[in-house]
């Protein structure tokens, strides 16, 4: 039996979740980000013309000068300590007061989320989600056999009364994406934020909180985490469990996430990330935990967000001005994501391939739903392109949305033949 | 309710596969390692007084200098394209030739191990292990619902011809550690790795060979890895999956392991390892690529194997003299291991209180076994200690084993008190 016939045989010995599998649609779209030419408005990614490589660098210094062996040998499962009291730190400067041995260091927050569905997920047993939802967190959920229930998301994030009034089997735990969303850019009101946790304590469910784009506020006012307001209601932080990130904010190439997470928890989660990994990478742990120490994230962080802020304005005025009406979204509080929805028939999935002739690429809203999506919406990143490229960005999209709409998908003038070819 | 009462009560929401967890035997021990005064035999570290401090930093370095922004940003599932290729170059000198595009990047072996369970292994499939077998691994199977099936391993590794004679359901997959297993030391034969090639294609078994110390190679000759012995066989490489890691040779805490796959296995992998972690740290891959291509890896094996080979005939040595027929071990060809059994009952893990006590310890046998322990025996590591520390914890480990055998297994003088609450 050759390769190629063994490759696409059903007959493989894989297991049945992952024949199930398919690829995420957001990274097979970063192959078209790196075409020549192609100004992308589909990736995650945080702009790397924004990463404080000096500063990194020096942290790494630090870290080679002051404890070499200790950064270069195995570590303890949960995180080095140092790094684990900076995080406790940062969760202060957040409004949650959480101790150290509450917080584990994790590969990015991706790995928490593969963790919690590990250590809470039997085959069949309910995850809640808002819908549409971040597409990485369905396929490590479902990794863990969970099955979805969903509820819609409006401007002030998941309609949290609709699992209040669902008097279905609770489900294991809900997983919310709180600040700028991803992908609708909303972000959960304190009304519902308390409504959550009230309903959490009543019913026993685990409240997994995502927050890797809190950070990145451009205007409006924060909200607590809900690991801080639960503190209002006793017993209610034994439900909450928060996930955040470094990513976007310093280096997603380190991968340092981390989880706060309630006693009970927390221990089954360490036990589970000793059995995949033994621990996150030591030496990205000592230079994060540097870098924080020394203060540059912190100082860096309001020029950060009047970046993001100038794109989203930047991406927002060229949709409003090119689109008008044709086009609606959102301008969200901050983050790195536009969602938006074509009001006149328009098909996103069906916009895409014209969009990559004329030169820019998004992501198209189906991507972001379990089951029964939105074919009209799509999702939009002003994250890495600077206002410039943006405003072009725009004027690419609004050309395919006129050939499209005019029957005639294919560009006269689009990128070169071939260079696809090249990626 | 609260945090102590949900903490241990059996009415927390947790899935069933990690309420069953125990936290390893292993991870439990590096905190006595941490001991004032501590001899360990316990660990499986690697000597950091042998870390290329200086060509790690040259490597980070030349990273930063080169393309910061790229090793700062997210990076390709599979693993960056370059370190990809001096993986594969690596190969070549193990004997194997590959492609770049056979290699996947890892967090560590360890992560190989929980991603090639995820993607082969249904709930309820059999896995076979030689017994006993390397914890770790047993802990990450098990996390997918592994059912173990178990072969004895005795001089020249698992003793294959059982699996062969085997005439029941054939398991999902074989996971073997091929050179100076962990626990036993022992090398897999050449004899029993092509018979386990040719039963792997006709059962269409897949062969996990683990290799993470086979470059600690202190005598003798290295047979090649699976792999490499398929390409006699048509079609038996693609039953055959290579896992090893830079932790024993360059360091642990980058958290760089990889593994070799056949196409249809590596792309299922690929897609389980997006849904845990997106990718393994980007910066960390382009340090370990540059700090493969400068050459100093190679260069500095041989001292590395020196370093260890002084260190294992210490060891042997003073536990030959201070046993004599007492303690029966072998003296491995290489890697970081001596497995040992009690010739005259004694129990090791009723020994290890009373080691620790005189100021060494030593992981029991017992913990490398899925049932039917072997109570006589133990490992020990020579690799962190000097050889003058691995007499005196030999002496260390004799004295308890006396006052064991004379029922006072009390010490007179051990550590002092309290030392352990330091840590």
């Amino acid at each position: 039996m050759d390769q190629d016939t063994l490759r696409y045989s059903t007959d493989t010995p894989l297991a049945r979740r992952v024949v199930a599998m398919r690829s995420s649609a957001v990274r097979d779209l970063l192959r078209d980000a790196q075409r020549p030419g192609m100004l992308s408005l589909a990736g995650g990614l945080p702009a790397a013309d924004q990463f404080d490589v000096e500063g990194i660098g020096f942290a790494f210094a630090q870290a080679m000068r002051e404890a070499p062996r200790q950064a270069l040998q195995y570590g303890a499962t949960d995180g080095q300590p140092s790094l684990r009291e900076s995080l406790a730190a940062l969760m202060a400067q957040r409004g949650a007061a959480v101790e150290p041995a509450d917080v584990v260091v994790t590969a990015g927050s991706q790995q928490a989320l593969d963790l919690l569905a590990r250590a809470l997920v039997d085959p069949g047993d309910r995850v809640a989600l808002e819908r549409p939802s971040y597409l990485a967190a369905l396929q490590a959920f479902a990794l863990s056999g969970a099955r979805f229930v969903t509820v819609p998301a409006d401007a002030d994030g998941a309609c949290v009364e609709r699992l209040v009034a669902d008097t279905g089997p609770a489900p294991k735990f809900v997983y919310l994406v709180t600040n700028f969303a991803n992908p609708t850019g909303a972000t959960l009101s304190l009304e519902r934020r308390r409504a959550l946790i009230g309903w959490a304590l009543r019913r026993r469910v685990v409240l997994v909180e995502d927050d890797p784009y809190g950070e990145l506020r451009v205007e409006g006012v924060a909200h607590p985490p809900l690991v801080a307001l639960a503190r209002e209601t006793p017993g209610a932080e034994h439900w909450c469990a928060y996930v955040s990130t470094l990513s976007k904010v310093m280096s997603p190439g380190l991968r340092i996430g981390f989880a706060v997470l309630p006693r009970w928890l927390r221990d089954a989660v360490v036990r589970v990330k000793q059995a995949l990994d033994l621990h996150t990478g030591t030496l990205a742990q000592e230079v994060a935990d540097r870098y924080l120490r020394s203060g540059r994230l912190a100082q860096r962080l309001p020029q950060l967000r009047a970046t993001y802020g100038a794109r989203r304005d930047a991406l927002c005025d060229a949709l409003g001005a090119r689109f008008g009406a044709a086009l609606r979204f959102g301008r969200p509080e901050g983050g790195m994501f536009v969602w938006a929805r074509f009001t006149d028939g328009t098909d996103a999935s069906a916009l895409l391939p014209a969009a990559r002739d004329e030169g820019t690429i998004f992501v198209p809203g189906a991507a972001f739903y379990d089951h029964a999506p939105d074919p009209s919406a799509l999702r939009l990143s002003f994250a890495t392109l600077d206002p410039g490229q943006l405003a072009e960005a725009a004027e690419r999209l609004a050309r395919a949305h006129r050939r499209l709409r005019a029957g005639n998908p294919t560009a006269a003038a689009g990128l070169e033949a071939g260079a696809a070819a090249r990626h």
